[in-house]
């Protein structure tokens, strides 16, 4: 296993020189930011996540987080690091200072993410999981309840769990039946079941909160009885101080493909007199306010597809240089040489790096979307980064762990034979990449997010901005260095452009000619808005060699990237067009009993 | 888990109605063989797989072999299905009558290899490496060497290794290092060690022949000086009964992601005062003499890409009828449906089903063509045959890993959350299927091996026999129900002809230009494939219909998969040639250093 060094000068690439950042450092609320700030805090969160989080992500791997006694113990060495993750003020890097939190652009908390994802997936899902929580309940908590939990969930010394999914409801939330019952007072018993709550018990901090959806007693069926609770493992005096331990435990922990160091439990509600929990927001409002903190989360599990495809590619990287195998293509008697030295490895790591930095480029670009879109101070500036952030996230969550699985697989073939063996470290990426397709929405659910809410209720108008901007960077690309990716993006543009039109033409009146293929849509979406970043990046890149900026190597290397990108994965998105434009017919020709 | 039920009548499709069976049966050796033998074959190893191999794969996995004592002890039930395959006479379906085998065509073989390899991957790689060690001894090993083992090996009453691999030698075996030092008395003492030996020990068998490539004392560096020795586990006397124990010994079996229960071990020889061997074949021809073997090698690898593809799209099928969750598109207030009625569920179960048959398809028509080249009357016809026969082999072997290691991870998603819980089985699949890119020559090495070796060495004579004979397919595409496929095929058909002249252009005089993108030719090369396949089972599939064969919803399937590979698997061709014809400059574009 290799150890994880943060790829701190392609963040900042990405985040000072691809991004207008200087837009970003301009909002209200970031008058402290400038690019020192941004330079530092890469800096530190790399060392972090190098030195704490990477030495005990095979290690947490190997002995996985531990259930006995209804609890949960994480793996050695877990609960030491998330104290220092704290004490460094690393839960909240986004976060309002008005609770602890650093208040730094979500573009540059971003970036820290991709470090704690890459660095340990496992260990990261419990800051993730909390931050989500600290979402819900900012926007819609009461007073009161802020108060009392807020602070110390920004700041990590409580965490926080997400509990939503059910054995009968897991993408369709509507099947909720846990029941919580009002008990006059205010406060409500819960009782029933909740299975997938990622770090739902562990041995970290002091206090767990859970953001638990139930059905309150007379609650109509289907969504609109569903509301969001927030019950703690231990209660909380007014005091502040710990209380009695709440009716409610992990039942059981879930035996995994990957992330073994994260416990996904079943936790149980109300075994005894009911698990007391606390109304946030109205009654029956409990899934529309979830999904308040949807995009943020979803962008999360992107950045985990990049982070774990990053994590892979070091480790791929750093094996090809040292492995010594065969000679060179045509020279039998020459040298044995490393493998990176041979063209098919060549060809892994630089479809790995290209589509990376594209990924990167594609979650930082969100990311400093979403600070627009929360903080401009005009409302049409916000109202239409918005839009772009809407219509991003389906594929940022979708296209990069899509990507991410691939990446983690082709780190495991750069290894050959050893790339099977446990002990490598490679193949561990795969397996834990390969839930992130699935969580926080599948990716099915994703395109037809995509195609349903993204594309037709707007009637196209944010994708056809996106592709303007497009057709407005390919006009930028004249010279002989960008060549090809002049062409390749003309033609993939083109390809969304057709695709989007199709469903835009044929999935108002029939709804299946848009989901039938909306899996097909978001890839093609993914693999062109990729092409059009990279081009971007290589227009900076060029600019940069022009100005003489130095680092000639590092810029060189993003127009190779670049080139690569437009030759070899660009080139995908004619394919993913194919299949929307034919239509629903091919995927629903078969009854079921054919299958 | 579900169960695994061989699908006997899509394989009797290909075999009996997709295939020329008729001209199979003909061939010189299969005068008992017809129709009726190939149905009774089908239904009996399809009873054998489902019901003795199937529900150990499970069970296998989570106990996996056990390494103790130096040796090696199979999972629980494994040696029992051992003796019951071997009473069966299933280990030696093509192999000749003359040492105890069915005497079968190898294209009936690969249907009963399909249904080993998918039921219980890990099991069935023991006869599988059994059958490699079988076919070099029968072509290279003495008269003697063969009327001791070679009859207890067909049979299966001992069991074969092939032990290749060294820790400095892994794809190069040129730097391979165990010394063979001769006695003066015929036979050898080995000493050296080898990794990576599937199945090198295990308790299943009285005896284990290991195959071993060594070198002799004075033998030249390089390929030249390595040789070939059998080194049987115990050593065998006149009489044919059990002798000394030979000085070798398991050191350890690694610790795998997947095939738990196919123990992957290192192998000492010579501890004390070396293991006794015995040359095959002339000394310096080791490599060659195991090279003669590969086809048939790479050909069952690229069957388990299959086999583990139809395994894990059986489950999926299973799971999708029976999991309920949400409602039919735009259909808020109706039942709940079970998520086959969703239609990115039904894109994915479609897409793993559609490259399944196409996957199959190739595999049998390449095992035929095996069967031409071995046995037809006439050398020209059986020179063609084998030269498509090399033409395929790379393609099977690479093009059906890549698309099991998918297939299987697509099997993971249809399961949403359970997917990734290893209780549910759907996991295994991926672990499983992940090392079939690795092993028998990653699929790198099958790349380079498909331009070098089968498009340059013949200046495209082979591929240009295959293209025309694809021409003369679209031709006979006419129908409105073969539309998409004929457009298809077409577009496909110029790619792959587009692909195969930039190699044979420049690939001639820089070698860099045709394996640079050796993997795109070739992933390129099994879509077309593939789609030519799918074209002809749609011919013969019309033909039915019109024939009023009966069995309409099984001949329609057939028809409505290959319009979807049409749409939306093989336009996915066209990427892959734009990256050929993009060349060797992109890819080798960063040196070492940037990476």
């Amino acid at each position: 296993m290799t150890d994880y060094s943060a790829p701190t000068r392609d963040m900042s690439f990405v985040i000072r020189e691809l991004l207008d950042f200087d837009s970003i450092a301009a909002l209200p609320g970031f008058e402290e930011v400038d690019g020192d700030v941004v330079e530092a805090i890469l800096e530190e969160a790399g060392k972090f996540s190098g030195e704490v989080l990477g030495p005990l992500n095979r290690s947490g791997d190997l002995e996985g987080a531990v259930w006995e006694n209804k609890s949960v113990r994480a793996a050695k060495g877990f609960a030491e690091a998330y104290q220092q993750f704290v004490e460094g003020g690393w839960n909240g890097v986004a976060a309002s200072p008005e609770y602890g939190g650093m208040g730094l652009p979500e573009v540059v908390a971003t970036a820290t993410q991709e470090m704690w994802q890459a660095s340990n997936m496992s260990y990261s899902l419990c800051p993730m999981l909390t931050q989500g929580a600290v979402e819900a309940l900012s926007h819609h908590g009461s007073e009161e309840l802020k108060a009392i939990y807020l602070e110390k969930m920004v700041t990590g010394e409580w965490t926080g769990a997400m509990d939503l999914t059910e054995p009968q409801a897991g993408s369709d939330l509507s099947a909720v039946r846990t029941k919580a019952v009002p008990q006059g007072d205010g406060t409500y018993r819960l009782f029933g079941q909740k299975i997938f709550i990622t770090w739902g018990d562990h041995d970290m901090a002091d206090n767990i909160i859970h953001l638990v959806l139930a059905r309150t007693p007379d609650a109509p069926e289907g969504v609109k009885g569903i509301s969001l609770f927030l019950v703690p493992k231990f209660l909380v005096n007014e005091d502040g101080s710990l209380g009695a331990r709440n009716d409610m435990h992990c039942a059981s922990i879930e035996h995994k493909l990957g992330i073994h160091a994260s416990p996904t439990c079943t936790m149980v509600f109300g075994d005894e007199d009911g698990a007391i929990g606390y109304l946030v927001g109205e009654e029956g409002k409990g899934l529309a306010n979830m999904f308040t903190m949807m995009n943020e989360a979803r962008h999360k599990v992107g950045v985990q597809g990049l982070a774990i495809a990053e994590r892979a590619y070091q480790q791929a990287v750093a094996y090809a240089k040292e492995r010594v195998q065969g000679r060179a293509v045509g020279q039998q008697g020459a040298e044995r040489l490393s493998i990176i030295h041979h063209p098919d490895v060549r060809r892994m790591l630089m479809g790995m790096k290209a589509q990376i930095e594209a990924m990167r480029a594609l979650c930082y670009v969100a990311g400093a979307a979403m600070d627009v879109a929360r903080r401009h101070a005009d409302e049409g500036q916000r109202r239409a980064a918005q839009a772009r952030v809407d219509l991003l996230i389906p594929v940022v969550k979708g296209w990069c762990t899509e990507l991410g699985v691939e990446i983690a697989s082709t780190g495991i073939q750069v290894h050959g034979g050893m790339g099977f063996v446990e002990e490598t470290g490679a193949a561990q990426h795969l397996r834990d990449a390969r839930i992130t397709p699935i969580y926080e929405g599948t990716n099915g659910i994703q395109a037809n997010d995509l195609v349903g809410r993204k594309l037709l209720r707007d009637g196209g108008s944010a994708m056809n901005a996106l592709l303007e901007e497009m057709d407005a960077v390919i006009s930028e690309l004249q010279g002989a260095e960008t060549d090809a990716l002049r062409e390749a993006l003309t033609t993939g543009v083109a390809a969304l452009r057709r695709a989007s039109d199709f469903i835009l033409s044929k999935g108002g009146e029939d709804p299946l000619q848009a989901v039938a293929n909306s899996f097909n849509y978001l890839m093609l979406s993914g693999y062109v808005i990729g092409g059009w970043l990279m081009a971007r990046a290589a227009l900076k890149a060029e600019q940069a060699l022009a100005d003489g900026a130095g680092d000639e190597a590092f810029y060189r290397a993003k127009l190779a990237t670049a080139r690569f990108y437009a030759t070899q994965i660009l080139p995908k998105a004619d394919g993913y067009a194919a299949a929307v434009v034919a239509g629903a017919d091919p995927v629903m020709a078969l009854d079921i009993e054919q299958f």
